[in-house]
């Protein structure tokens, strides 16, 4: 049993960590810790957890962690305080796998850029590997520190990848029409996410600023081997959870709906959680599971994908353990079907 | 046209009355008052509104507000402001019409000891006219205060006065069981609000302690003229609006539903708000309207009373204007259908 | 007071319409009519009208319409039921406003590519004006048959007409990209709307094969004035209503979001129901209303539309009845605001 | 590992224990029929299932299933349909869990009251035992056939057998007032479970007249030890899942909060599933689990239970496998946690 820490326990996606952290044979977790003075039972703080985990939540303390023998920790604070909390760990040599946006970019000038502070903690960030298993699958397997991917950027980056991997669309003006759930938002009440608001409504937001563009570009022009650029809109559907993203690429040469399959389904033979569907998929589908689904369909010419997954488990937490998995030498899959 | 201001224009019932105010013939909304310092496009708080309203929120003053002419003003604070901005109105001889509980608890041991607060304007509170037109008509055609109904009262004492005022039911441990969309709760972000929170979820809340259940006893104890004692149980429903109250009495002699339907419609005759239906009723028909729908049945010689209306128009902003109506003498449905 | 009839009054948009008529004070709703053999009351179907509508559903009979004075239909029928009924009220003088597709498209060829049907009423298809007042208005006023537009056509036309009216951008593969509420698909049960499957679900459907195209296609290259091509991706939303589309299209030469701005609210000056807004819109803030709300961006040198409305009211009933007061000289907004 | 079958496999039911039984480490579905002609994938009717379970549907056959090892046969067939299938299974020797109404009453005559039907295999129906493993575990372990209970009755027996099991509550006129989430009404499309239908409504249904009526009164008779009467009230949540029970009773003497919390907590010691708790419980925290939660309260003099479960999982497919677990000798929580 690997003994595992979550750092920053009150939100969503350390609920989601901790549910299937709880089914894994081989990881134990031993630690939540939180920037807080006082220390909940965690399973106050999610009440599912009542009568499953005993834990009290405890201030952050890399020493204590280490002593505790803490193999690897899961950092689920915002982007900001990972730079601040993961370092310490980090050098007494604990593993880390963030999923806070911290580590994800590798450029610092981009990071300042889209998420106006500059990055203070270059030498982990040099050493970090995009945890997005289908395409860095390798690089984790070793890695001390793994930043865990968006939940918008895998569904664009894994709906794209076996057609810019060939460069078989042009690679510039990819439209990315994204919708999401709620919980995406996070667990802090906010006027946009307050139930009479968002409730029977539909909206788009941050239209072209969204902070997961880079992350989407970057990731893509690493299996392009060249410059692509996207343009990403993401909206919010009246949905606990989901992701659905609607993408349109224009092809180089003309594409059969049959040879994309075939291409997709080439592309992603291997990879146990890479549904290429062909019906077209539903969020409810992928719901609580780590699967990402995907279709593909050709309309005038232009190539349609439509992917989608559950924004917390495939979108965070569930590729979080995967990614666990590779670096401690386990299946997989474990834990997760 | 009777000038009208809006003390408090942000949240829900501010809203739902403006809509109503804009198709009433007979009524000019002039002026809607914030507590706070900026003075925005009441529509960039409420954007259904734009292109309809084009006033900007005001600092409340009540010299101001007579100086226009204001000859009604629908309170829409929070319960303690309402105690403290209506007593220059109405010393200024405006007509009140307080969505607050402010004025609805005659009893000020009552008042402070479900609110927490003593009560300070005792002269105003002893002229108040509880308005709820079934039931305290007269007297609110000719009031200067009029303390509109809670949401939740509504359904219960409607549901509840043709048995109560003929003494047909027991008057101790009436049990009323009720639901409530998430509107009800005011649009102020708060945890329990939180669209991932309460959505696909259910609850109750403040079981046996909910302000409203001595509003409730009160009414019905007028009604049956000795004192009515009430189990009242609130739960969240996820869903915008809407509440259903469903009520448990034990009859003094044996009823047949067809006996418990003509009771009904008897004591309801000339209500053009009330709708006693043989099937049951849904909050769904009553949705946007000023309709409360009540069904009456007998189950194992208990009677049920299910009544539902819509929480922001018949619990609060509709039969603020209804009342409105009886005081300057317009037909009592007018801009409600 | 303008006789007025239903035809086919079960669903969704005979409802709204219903709702809307209730309130106009130049029209008088006389008759309902069903295919179906029993003539129930229509408030049985619709419960919100118990009290407020006393009709009886009617078969279908032209000469008894006719006789009861009626001078227009609003036919709620499904295509192809549409054709079959319509005429001998047409032959007989009366004018029709028909909320179904099949007067829409004027090439009975693509009609019957699209719909699998042949036309069988060219005489009339060739009379039928396309109800979209922000682009047709001279035409609708004058017209005996007007085919009212589809929801989604509405969001997609208005959102381009600016942009191809000037033919500022290209005009083939234009992406519309749409989300729609699930009263969209009707009042009738199917798998797909069963309250399991659709809530918590986001989900593509008729991807490139959806029917409003060409109907989308057929304005635009009207306002163009040369062909438009269009790619269009329905999703399904779990949410009652509204409707929104993110359009994306790319421009002749290079444009600031001021200069869109500028040029859309310099095209819907005059239209009371357009609202250019500056902010993003959301659907709620035209929910039951019949405000088609727009606002343009512009990202990495593409042009973004947003568009939304209420699918049943501006997408079905408020734009018929906006329709009617063209054809019959009354304000554009009478009952509509 | 055992070989187990699923009779009836499109249903919501089917879809959960599908879930479940993946996980288990000592079962293994070996088979899912259906009474359709066509053999479609299971995983096509569940798209969750895709890439994880390649059984076919197959016809139902009893010697088939026999001669494949099947040990434990789950019917989540309608009743009816249970009585017929079942039969010839039981006479081979297989053990069945049947989630229908079939073999829930003892009383032949009170199964055709209720059902309109009468039950044409008592000699089965004889054997059966209730399957609540709280109250009747011992029988469990031992019986051929078990009659998985309703999701209903589960909240309101479960609430309520602390308090008849020492006949510390009247025995007559105990009020349950129920809501359940939707999915509860099968996976058939229906008007009343039409998304436009039932999203943004809430409403009762059967008031007096709910077929779980008789079982939860077999059941609290069975603890009680004489006969228990209740007024069962269900009603419709838009949600997908859960089940919320508010229950009152009048108590034979005085109880504080505190003595019913520790009535509670000695009563389910050694239950795992069963959480008493000091806080109000929510369905949402009972959601995709097994766990059912309680809570006590003391209103003027009543007591109020508030009891909730998700009606999949716990309400069906989860206590399923409990039962089977302790059928067969596992641990009871195995693959519940």
């Amino acid at each position: 049993m690997i003994p595992v820490a979550i750092l920053g326990g009150s939100g969503y996606t350390a609920f989601e960590l901790m549910k299937i952290l709880l089914r894994h044979p081989h990881a134990k977790l031993v630690a939540v810790t939180s920037r807080k003075a006082d220390t909940p039972l965690v399973a106050e703080q999610h009440p599912s957890l009542l009568g499953r985990l005993d834990l009290r939540t405890e201030p952050f303390d890399a020493d204590r962690l280490v002593a505790r023998g803490v193999k690897c920790a899961f950092g689920c604070l915002p982007h900001g305080a990972s730079r601040e909390c993961l370092p310490p760990l980090l050098n007494r040599g604990v593993r880390v796998i963030d999923l806070s946006a911290d580590y994800r970019l590798r450029d610092p000038n981009i990071y300042a850029q889209w998420y106006g502070e500059s990055h203070d903690d270059l030498a982990h960030l040099a050493q970090a590997v995009y945890g997005l298993p289908e395409v860095y699958g390798e690089d984790i397997a070793n890695a001390q520190l793994v930043a865990n991917p968006g939940c918008y950027p895998q569904t664009a980056i894994l709906g794209l990848a076996p057609l810019v991997a060939g460069r078989h669309i042009e690679l510039q003006s990819i439209i990315i029409d994204s919708k999401s759930g709620v919980s995406g938002g996070g667990r802090e009440p906010k006027p946009q996410f307050h139930f009479p608001e968002c409730n029977e409504n539909f909206s788009a937001y941050a239209v072209g600023k969204h902070r997961h563009t880079p992350e989407i570009e970057q990731a893509l022009s690493d299996i392009a081997g060249e410059p692509v650029e996207v343009i990403f809109t993401p909206h919010l559907v009246p949905m606990d959870r989901g992701i659905f993203s609607t993408i349109y690429a224009v092809p180089r040469r003309p594409f059969s709906e049959t040879q994309l399959l075939d291409l997709f389904r080439g592309y992603y033979r291997g990879s146990p959680f890479i549904r290429v569907r062909e019906g077209l998929p539903a969020t409810k589908d992928t719901a609580g599971s780590n699967f990402l689904d995907l279709a593909v369909r050709v309309v005038r010419g232009r190539v349609v994908v439509l992917a989608c997954e559950d924004n917390l488990v495939r979108g965070a937490s569930g590729v979080a353990v995967q990614n666990f998995n590779r670096m401690f030498g386990f299946d997989e899959s474990t834990a997760l079907l």
